[in-house]
């Protein structure tokens, strides 16, 4: 079933049947039409094998070195129940920039998670920080899920273009955000400021927002580092939003009110 | 296995094994801790079944009726991969109110779904509903997902705290509201006005928010129904927002300009 390939595998092979060889760390698979045709256009991850059914390859640019696949071959390789509509590329993660890339408070709007571990929500994360124009999502190196998989499936592509940081502890990033000019609100339930306000007030370019994991919130000293803390009113007939939902109305909240300034 | 029932369960054992009963198609299971313990807490739902470990039988009012059962026995009776935490709850449906009860204007505002079917969207649409204090939310009757498994745990309860219509017709449904007064905007990617705009202008208690599916969007006799279509403003780096996303962007900055208009 395997179609001949314009590049060498042998070395490719070898490397994805071998799951103790430590390079395996930054790679792994990524699934579904959107996810993968993103994946393919962004020059920061190195592809290693795409797997195509014959509906799938119609769709990728002439020339890219693909596999002829039957829909159960792909699933194979895949974790169980993954919907891959005929298109799997297992690739290498997209390099991380340096926090100090990101620091200065003129390079727009930051987002910081706090121990979210959730692939589908940090995917969302991503896809909310596209469509509202964060500069970059900060996680935490050892605790974010890798952008490949579920991640990158429920970022529907946003993982390809939104740029990502990675650091050791989230509290020394806060400090260091804050040396370089910028205001950190954190999200939590019981924060003080009501959300409009702290947007009204601080909803500049400079703005960093800082989200805990839903059923813990923000580590004691995260939110020691924030020079707010900050809610999201509700009528309080729920405990808590989804991490995935209160991020996106953050960052709403903070594009509508640049935009209103422009005009 | 089965702990002696305070009820007498034969009729309702025989019931949730005959699928062809038409009563069954008003009957299903709630699994996981915080969507049962909600679901029992109804009291427009009737329990039929309750499946419980050993766990989960400290944490149900004292004196409600149950059955003793192994993880693996409740697993068995739900949807592969369902995760149940020890709970499992047979059920009715919440009755659905009339559209008259609450068409009024100074009812609160109102959801509309249009062709919106995948149960992880509409329960979430109901947690951001009870977050964000809207009245109910208006499903198309044939369409809608029952309020039963994966609907109730995304929601998080609040399938059980918000309400809910059934209709048959959207439009016909959206002319009747706007003949009580209601101001209806249509929630569309080229929708001409900002939603903070729309907001402003029109968001009070009488405000209708129709949404249609994440791919299609809204219907033409739909759309040709509302008073006004309106975008949430992006970067346009991403085609779309999820459905339930937008819900809870449309329903925060509602809820956040009635509560700025009570200071």
């Amino acid at each position: 079933m395997t179609k001949p390939n314009t590049r060498n595998r042998s070395n490719r092979t070898a490397k994805s049947t071998s799951s103790r060889n430590p390079a395996e760390a930054n790679e792994g698979w990524i699934w579904g039409r959107h996810a993968v045709l993103a994946a393919l256009a962004n020059p920061r991850r190195e592809s290693r094998r795409l797997l195509l059914t014959l509906n799938a390859q119609r769709e990728i640019p002439a020339g890219t070195p693909f596999e002829d696949a039957k829909p159960a071959s792909i699933s194979a390789v895949l974790p169980d129940g993954a919907v891959h509509q005929g298109f799997a590329l297992r690739t290498t993660a997209p390099a991380a920039e340096p926090l100090k890339a990101v620091a200065d408070a003129t390079h727009g709007v930051l987002i910081v998670l706090d121990s979210v571990t959730d692939p589908h929500n940090v995917g969302a994360v991503f896809r909310s920080a596209a469509a509202f124009g964060a500069r970059a999502i900060i996680l935490q190196d050892r605790k974010a899920p890798p952008l490949f998989g579920a991640t990158a499936k429920a970022s529907v592509g946003a993982t390809e273009t939104v740029r990502h940081v990675r650091v050791t502890n989230i509290a020394d990033a806060l400090i260091e955000l804050r040396k370089a000019g910028r205001f950190v609100i954190g999200l939590s339930g019981d924060g003080p400021r009501p959300l409009p306000d702290a947007i009204r007030e601080h909803g500049g370019p400079g703005l960093v927002i800082v989200m805990g994991a839903e059923d813990k919130g923000l580590r004691p000293r995260v939110a020691d580092n924030c020079d707010l803390l900050v809610s999201i009113p509700t009528t309080g007939a729920i405990e808590s939003l989804n991490i995935s939902t209160a991020a996106a109305i953050v960052l709403y909240a903070a594009f509508a009110a640049r935009s209103d300034r422009k005009v």
